[in-house]
Formats: C-alpha cells, sequence, structure tokens
C-alpha cells in the first residue's frame, strides 16, 4: 500500500478575474488543507517575511542553476528579480500525500502544464461570458458592431480555456469555491488515482 | 447558442454493492432532475405498468429490429423475453439538454460504453477493498491463506474498475450519494463540455 499522492491543483484564468479572492476564499474552508505552492525569489525579503513561508529567498546563482535544472515549473523576471515556481518543493510535498494549490496566471499556468500534465487545472472565467451574444442581443441596447466586438473579446479569453480541464464561472466567490470543491472531490475519485490506494 | 447537451451517468458495480439503494437515494436528493433510463422489453405489462414510464413494451419483432438497427445500448434475454436500453430514447433526452441516470450491473455498462462513451462511468465500489491487504494484516485474525484469497477475490473485482472514470466507495449510502454529486458538478465544469454553451 502506498500513500496516494496529492492532487495538484492549478487555478487560473484572466487577469482581473478573481482568482486571489477565491483562492482566500478556499484556504478559509473547514476541512481544507492543501498546501500553497511557496514561490521561490532573488528578491530580499522584507521585514516580517520568513524563508519558506512567504518565499523561498535565494541568490541569483542558485535561482539560474535551478533553472538549468529543469526545477523551475515556470518562472518570470520583474524589476531584475526572478520569481518561480520550484518543481521540487511541490513533487515532495505531493509524494507525502498533500495536496498543493497553485493560483497563477495563464502563461504560468501552461508552463507549469507542460511540466506537471497530472495536475487538475482550472480556468476561473468572467460571469459574463455565457451566452454573451444571447444576452447582449436580447438587452437591445447594443449596436451590432458593438456585440461583435464584445463576443470577439471574450472569444480570444475564452480561447485561453481549451488548455484547461475545467472551466468555473466566478458569478459569485461562495459558488465559485463550491464548484472547485467538487472538482476537487471528484478528481480524488479518478479511477486512475483510486488505483494507487488500493491493495 | 445551443442547448449543453445532458449527461449520461452510468452507475455500475458489483451485484450486492447496493447500487439500487445509491441510486434511489440520489433521485431522492433536492436539485436533481435527471431521466431515469427506460428500459425496454418484450415481456408482458403486469398491472399498473406504464408504456414509458416502467418500460417500453414492445414486440419480439420491433425488439430485434431494434438490435439489428443498433439502437440497443445493451440488452440480455432472461425467461425468454429480452431486456435492453435503447439509444434513441437517451440520445433525444440528451439532445434536449436533460441528463440521463443509467444504474446497470458491469456486463450492461461495458456494452453501453462501447457505444457511448462520452458518457460519465462510476463503479460503486463495496467499503472494504480498499487498503484490505493492510487491514487485514492489522486486525492480526486472519491466517497468511486467509488473507491471499480476500485479496485476489477483491483485486478480480477492483479489475474492472479499470473500465470506469470514477470509482465511488458505498461506506455510507449519504457519503457515495455526495460523492456521486461532487463528480456529476465537476463534470459539467469540464472545459469540453462548457464550450458547448458558450458563444
Amino acid at each position: 500500500m502506498m500513500t496516494q499522492r496529492g492532487l495538484l491543483i492549478v487555478l487560473s484564468g484572466p487577469s482581473g478575474v478573481g482568482k486571489g479572492t477565491v483562492r482566500k476564499a478556499i484556504f478559509e474552508e473547514d476541512g481544507i488543507d492543501f498546501q500553497y505552492s511557496i514561490s521561490a525569489t532573488t528578491r530580499q525579503p522584507r521585514i516580517g517575511e520568513v524563508n519558506g513561508e512567504d518565499y523561498f529567498f535565494v541568490s541569483r546563482e542558485a535561482f539560474e542553476e535551478k533553472i538549468s535544472n529543469g526545477d523551475m515549473l515556470e518562472y518570470a523576471q520583474y524589476v531584475n528579480n526572478y520569481y518561480g515556481t520550484p518543481k521540487s518543493f511541490i513533487d515532495e510535498t505531493l509524494a507525502s500525500g498533500r495536496d498543493v494549490f497553485l493560483e497563477i496566471d495563464v502563461q504560468g499556468a501552461l508552463q507549469v502544464k507542460s511540466k506537471m500534465p497530472e495536475g487538475v487545472y482550472i480556468f476561473l472565467t468572467p460571469p459574463d461570458l455565457t451566452n454573451l451574444r444571447e444576452r447582449l442581443v436580447g438587452r437591445g441596447t447594443d449596436s451590432q458592431e458593438v456585440i461583435e466586438k464584445r463576443v470577439t473579446a471574450a472569444r480570444d479569453e475564452l480561447k485561453q480555456m481549451i488548455n484547461y480541464d475545467y472551466a468555473v464561472e466566478n458569478d459569485q466567490v461562495v459558488f465559485a469555491v463550491e464548484r472547485i470543491k467538487s472538482i476537487i472531490t471528484a478528481e480524488r475519485l479518478r479511477v486512475a488515482r483510486v488505483f494507487e490506494k488500493t491493495l
């Protein structure tokens, strides 16, 4: 008998959709014991920040070594500092049986997925994408041109969705949280994962 | 905009696992509006049975024509009568946007899956399969031989599980129902299905 491996849960979506709010609400739920994915950075710790809690604070050399080792699931540079997601920390946490939760932008999520396709990839969508054209037409206040522009913009956002396993509408945070909890419950019951913990 | 196609939900599992009890409990839940899959049969209606509610009562010729048309998702003969699951009824219900729930034995579920692989296939497992060997050894009351026999029998049941999407332990009916509801919620959020109802 093996310990069942934890789930990697990746929450992503367009900027402004409310990923951070939904993530915080999930972590406040009863019975949730996810490890939040801790980023590595080369920037200096601020007062009160704790290494291994807020960030893994590493030197530029150490960060670049992790990149060339393939230990960065994704990374980016801002203001001359690196920020990234170390794979080893996630791997060890999952192996211990604990789930890891990663909230990340769309570019980062794609990088992570290329290295850990076994994760559960959830795309948070704005509430007004579903049935957009129908609603705009029904409302009767927008010109055909405005409707086409809005539908095209929405379609561009939705194109990113195809890389994900699930699409969760963020109409209300409590509903989004319930949907994500159902997804996680269901994913734990997937036969491929259940086999690991039997016999 | 299209109506989102309904889900075909197939609940199966070893005989005696409690499929019927779990199915009844699901249909009694608030907010559940599944169409129960109605079987076709060549046997005579009993008093009080209604065609199109309890069964589709058809002649032997009509049933055999459905078989040769490929309209029987699965069928079997008992006591000189045919019993089977007509595909057209399920297709029409799904196309109308309503979910269809089918409770069926393991042989039937495999036949259905070969024809409608897009369904959600749930295997209900007895509560005592998980970690069986560990628990038997830990209990310390069974000989090594007895333990091996029970583990082998359990392994045979579990082998059927590999054909399903989800495995749900029936430790308590209320828990099994909650798990199945989470699976259905999650499946409705799968990107492949959500795309159908957007733009």
